[in-house]
């Protein structure tokens, strides 16, 4: 079986773990936003692929859910010392090497997927990881506060802000304009199987769909997703604050009708929103419920196994 | 008093800091070899000019005499996981952070005088620091073993091979369309004194003296050097391999003689070579004979102070 998923960080990461081990045969394809990804201290940094990576390759920090687990921050400390910002990005010693490799690599030509693929080779994560685009999008944000309206990079936002000034919307800067990295409509059209992971929806999956191509061909597959929202408030991160930015309720009915029926055929949302199933505006998808919070691998396992479950079942 | 020196790693740095104590209301001016210079996991490594900051900003690796004290190797640990070398070169976490802050100023645009500025910000030498140019000057050596002839990078035939392979001859590359860097000429035609510490006589010294510009500005000065060589051996390194290739013999007379009567004024000799002062091949250049071991900073310190009172002594 081949399957294909569209994933932003912790969320998605912690997902395709349980997903390898539900079904520990099947073919499996990450497709990892980078719209993320940021310059820091002239090194390309991206979030959001390391955190697969290093989560698929047992190295990451199960207590953060993102970064190298057994850090240490000499390196920063000393940038730091010379004056060399930001510091509100924390960046570990070990995780500096991935971000040195990978800028290395990229000044020596290579595209993303290449040097993605390259640092994979160490961690064996028993999936495929493309990166969405080899090009170069970055998600930017609108915002207002008291300083005024104004545009800044995502991560000045989400990490430097806590996501408090209100967000207006969100902008891919340079989608337009991307092509697909190799491999990733391949592995859409060829899939048995999409999945949308319980990932931010808006600043996650939601990049990944803005990359011209994909959500065409992800419309033409059978797609079920897990809803990153239980009883009103998203499981990680502040995905609230993304999708009351673009006018969508904070709800596991509310994601799934944002997705809409065109692209989403079925969708898990958790036992506390087994009502969802009767929204009238998710006419056309399949919602089924069951306990959503991924606890540790084995739970996220029996999630995973039933979004494919669903899946296969809609295939029919 | 305006001092200026054009000076290697570890021996030019000793001798800087005995200076500075021996001088401390002196305007000393360090022009530091470039030629080592060497991109790493894609990032500019200065190890001359990074052993001078860190000697005379208390960040040295006394033990050493180049790179930091109290290292720690968590990064290359992990470049070496992912297969990223080379394994010859170390750098520790700390040194890694001026390499990293070094590589984002330069891809920002500042020509590396700028950037060595604003390095020494947070060190503070104490000394203007000054690369010999902003160009991409870089030394190699051909050498010949038994995997025959060809030309590696400095670095690799010294740290690599540890200078065993027998040197041919040492190529400055690019050096003869390279400009020396802002206020190199300057500090040298402005100064009272100019000074030669026991830096190597061909890769670091004739380095410099490669920029066009620069040996003739120092030549219209008094300068006094100070011997590398002490009873037929370098103090430190592997000068010999360095001489040898370019026909000098390894004494102390035989590197006043490389540098010739119409660049060098003044030559100190450790007691040891006491003999040179009447060597026929050092006619116009006058030798003095005193301890020229640097054991400590007060040691140092009392050779600078002689290298000086020379320099003075000469001028009248």
């Amino acid at each position: 079986m081949r399957i294909t998923l569209l994933a932003g960080g912790v969320g998605g990461a912690r997902f395709v773990r349980g997903l390898r081990a539900a079904a520990p045969d099947a073919a499996i394809t990450v497709i990892g936003n980078t719209g993320d990804d940021i310059t820091l201290f002239g090194l390309h940094v991206s979030p959001d692929l390391d955190t697969v990576m290093y989560t698929l390759g047992g190295g990451i920090s199960e207590e953060q859910g993102w970064g190298r687990a057994e850090e240490s921050f000499t390196v920063q400390s000393e940038l730091a010392a010379y004056g060399a910002g930001p510091d509100w990005f924390r960046l570990g010693d070990r995780d500096f090497a991935t971000h040195i490799a990978r800028t290395a690599m990229r000044t020596a030509g290579l595209p993303l997927s290449a040097v993605t693929r390259q640092l994979c080779e160490r961690w064996q994560p028993g999936v495929t990881l493309l990166p969405m685009t080899d090009d170069d999008v970055q998600t930017h944000v609108e915002i207002a506060d008291t300083d005024g309206t104004r545009v800044v990079h995502f991560q000045e936002w989400w990490v430097r802000m806590h996501a408090k000034a209100p967000a207006r919307r969100f902008i891919a800067v340079a989608a337009e304009a991307a092509k697909p990295a190799p491999g990733v409509l391949e592995a859409i059209a060829d899939a048995d199987v999409v999945l949308l992971p319980p990932s931010n929806p808006v600043v996650s999956v939601g990049i990944i769909l803005s990359i011209p191509g994909i959500a065409d061909a992800v419309r033409d597959k059978v797609v079920v997703g897990v809803s990153p929202v239980i009883g009103g408030a998203p499981v990680r991160g502040m995905a609230d604050a993304c999708l009351t930015a673009i006018g969508v309720p904070t709800t596991a009915a509310g994601v799934a009708a944002h997705y809409g029926a065109g692209l989403l055929n079925g969708w898990l949302v958790d036992t506390a929103d087994a009502a969802a199933a009767d929204a009238p505006e998710l006419a056309g998808i399949a919602v089924r419920s069951r306990p959503l919070y991924m606890t540790d691998v084995p739970a996220a396992a029996a999630i995973a196994a039933a979004a494919v479950d669903l899946a296969l079942e809609l295939s029919r």
